[in-house]
């Protein structure tokens, strides 16, 4: 099952730990079975589940409970198709649901999005303000996913929210860290993790955001729907591990000018001269 | 020893096979203890030496020789200090009588730069094409440190050499990806490995180097002047192979509108549902 | 007076037209006389004002009265200092105030700033659109500064806003537009004229932003502290309008390849060979 | 005739001077009409003309010489075409020829371009270098098309070239200044003036290459294949001159955090509250 002792370095998010910090998500693969091969590939213990799809009892086949492992994954529940407040409350609560019957009974979790519209796919600022503000009294642990507004994440966190979550770019649209400006004076006030979430395409993109301090990344579209999708979820996980290690290594300042390597007085010299 | 037998997607220059596509240095480090780590933790096989310094007999201590493993190493002796052709290709022969000592009887390579100056630090064409033609009539396997431009790369692997090293910015100035544009252009025609050589800072760039198709990555100052230099290596070289990876996974295209992770009629709904 | 018939594409905000498109300030000059001389480089037709300094009866010298001839320029009253949406609607009202002093019976116009905290100079998305539907009940033209939010902006224009202004960085901090892809969308669907407030620091950047699709630019900062604020106002006045044809010009699309100036049918071999 | 007397901030090239730092080409144009115009709308008194066509006698109307006025415009005879130094050698007679016919008998400028290939259009440097030597030696005042290279840069002006020419990107494919600071290099070192010539798309790009201090422009396919050429080449023209001032007034510095436009004891207050 998830570790809740806390492994080096790990992701804390609310009372759990992580090992990944790269979460992932459901939607857009071409089978199950390609999903779950990505998803392992990733190393990533958070997926992100589209809850009104369950309730809306479309007629299928299999069904994601019997799909992933959530002994080994963590289910995050989210509000997708929400288009008001009192939507993604409700969607909300069939999360909760849901993650009951598939064993998580304490997951409370909810990933709060609030799209009034479907051509940019972007979140609604009070909307999501009055959700999360609802979810917390409820009982809720809220990561709202967000445009990459100072204030309004720093009301969202003041109100108890367990993580803030903005956007690089719309949902899908492989833009990348196009509000990097943005989401870098958030990270730089935020008390909860941030984590970057929609708009990257590819790995270097991913640890960037890594670099810039995230705390983890959300990141769903750029895998599944890669031309190799196994190989992308590794691709992401391997460079979303880059760019956190980068990120407590210190990297170089950048220079005007250039910095030979190997100087005159340099180490190889004196070394291997001997 | 260097395995001879091409791993999975290996990295072939000239007729070796290397399975990390991450070439480090020896300058610039704090010890050779941290230097030794850093290597190891970037994977990397391939370490480029500047055999100046060895023939300037400065004196010291300990010697690169029993520093580093060149029974699990390639050593890439290179040329740096060298101002014109002629110094070049007398550098490059100490640097083969280096590797002969040193039990790489038969290491013909030499990474080749001609540097005029030292305040930008950047390769002369002319002198570069001089010293490559002599280099490779004399049995050596030429690696030429470039300005990326296409028609200079263009002659010097009609010339016989084994890869084209353009520069993403200059030597340790840690400016990134300066000339992408002109080294996609030369990946795009070249027949012989393009492995992008300076400038690289984060492990995003070295892994976008990779994402746009180039064959290998040198990095040395990002590494050892890290505040945390075996971190940042072992960042390096996860990055490398997070490019490598994307560059063949085929990354989603770029759009100009968001695209919903989990459509209406999409996979989960369709699954959990039942 | 400022002209109420219409100029060829002129600038329309709510009932009034302008020839130019570049809104000006009156902070941080050296003084009074170099403010007059930049506002006129910069062709600048509508000057922003703090009208809370006003309020606060600071001792002094001159006035803005006098210095600027309200006669030619129009006052855009902001307030600037506004922490809550209370504040900001208090300074509206003196601003109104001021306008009438100075000669200006109709204007009602108002730069809405509501702005919580002096780090950032980050705009309140809450209290903007709480002073936003009070002042517009109150009859006033209300110009908000926002951040670059989609929903935000839909919000504030579907509530009668005769403008938005989208910032493209924080005030004064010179870092340009980092919010571009943003700002484009709201440009994309806005009713009314979108107008990009904030960050600007070179006349490549206000050119870039007209280029983009913005109705208007507001720079202060980049002028009024440049080393010679006078040629930089006209620089930016310059830029200004070179964005807007080009914006109307239509730019060649971008291309991977090359392409000849002067290709064998070409226009000049036809006519001078003859 | 051209000005001989130095304007104000002239560009000085050789022994000439112009007012203008754009520089427009001939080729591309829908009609000799709209070239005409459009070369007047962008105030540019240097125009090139791709010598070549003449010579080969392409059947034709008009002929160049009726089509623009070499009474106020200076002519810069290009060797468009040229895939090695003799050729290049060649066509610069051409073009003196051309230029003594149609009224410019002390005109001995020449635009070097040696270019080998028509799929990315980039010059070759060894190329260049030699038909550079040949042409001074023959007297001509040579401007030579570079790649962003700074030491065929340095050699080139070392020989007697009167300007270099980097690119900004491939001619005609409009990708900006992808060399932005290879250039910057080459503008820091170089005792002639440095002219920016293809791949400029908008004015945005045009204003921030002179920012960076480019002493001109060449600008032809993004005028001419405009959808309005005539709005183009004047946006071209203000874009020109706004950052040519822009690089003299001096631009504020970036800062990360914000900075008031009216702090509490700004000029504005002290003015106004009396």
């Amino acid at each position: 099952m998830i570790q809740t002792q806390s492994p080096p370095d790990a992701l804390q998010i609310a009372n759990r730990s992580f090992r990944s910090r790269l979460m992932t998500g459901t939607g857009k693969y071409r089978s199950f079975e390609v999903m779950r091969a990505a998803v392992a590939a990733s190393g990533s213990e958070i997926v992100t589940v589209a809850v009104r799809r369950v309730q809306e009892g479309v007629p299928g086949h299999g069904g994601l409970g019997q799909e992933l492992n959530w002994q080994k994954l963590w289910m995050l529940p989210n509000t997708a198709g929400a288009k008001s407040a009192e939507e993604a409350v409700r969607y909300a609560h069939f999360g909760r649901e849901m993650a009951k019957i598939l064993g998580q009974e304490d997951n409370h979790w909810v990933k709060l999005e609030v799209i009034p519209e479907t051509k940019y796919l972007l979140p609604d600022p009070l909307g999501t303000l009055q959700a999360a503000e609802t979810l917390i009294k409820q009982g809720f642990t809220v990561l709202p996913y967000i445009n990459a507004d100072f204030h309004l994440a720093r009301r969202l966190w003041e109100m108890g929210c367990a993580t803030v979550m903005p956007l690089g770019s719309p949902i899908g649209s492989g833009q990348g860290l196009q509000n990097a400006a943005a989401i870098a004076l958030i990270i730089a006030e935020s008390p909860v993790p941030v984590v970057v979430d929609a708009g990257i395409r590819t790995p270097s993109e991913a640890c960037r955001a890594m670099e810039m301090g995230a705390a983890a990344l959300l990141i769903n579209t750029a895998i599944a729907q890669a031309e190799e999708p196994i190989a992308m979820g590794r691709a992401m996980g391997l460079a979303t591990e880059a760019g956190r290690l980068a990120h407590q290594a210190g990297a170089i300042p950048v220079k005007t000018y250039a910095s030979a390597s190997s100087p005159l007085t340099g180490l190889v010299g004196s070394a291997v001269g001997s």
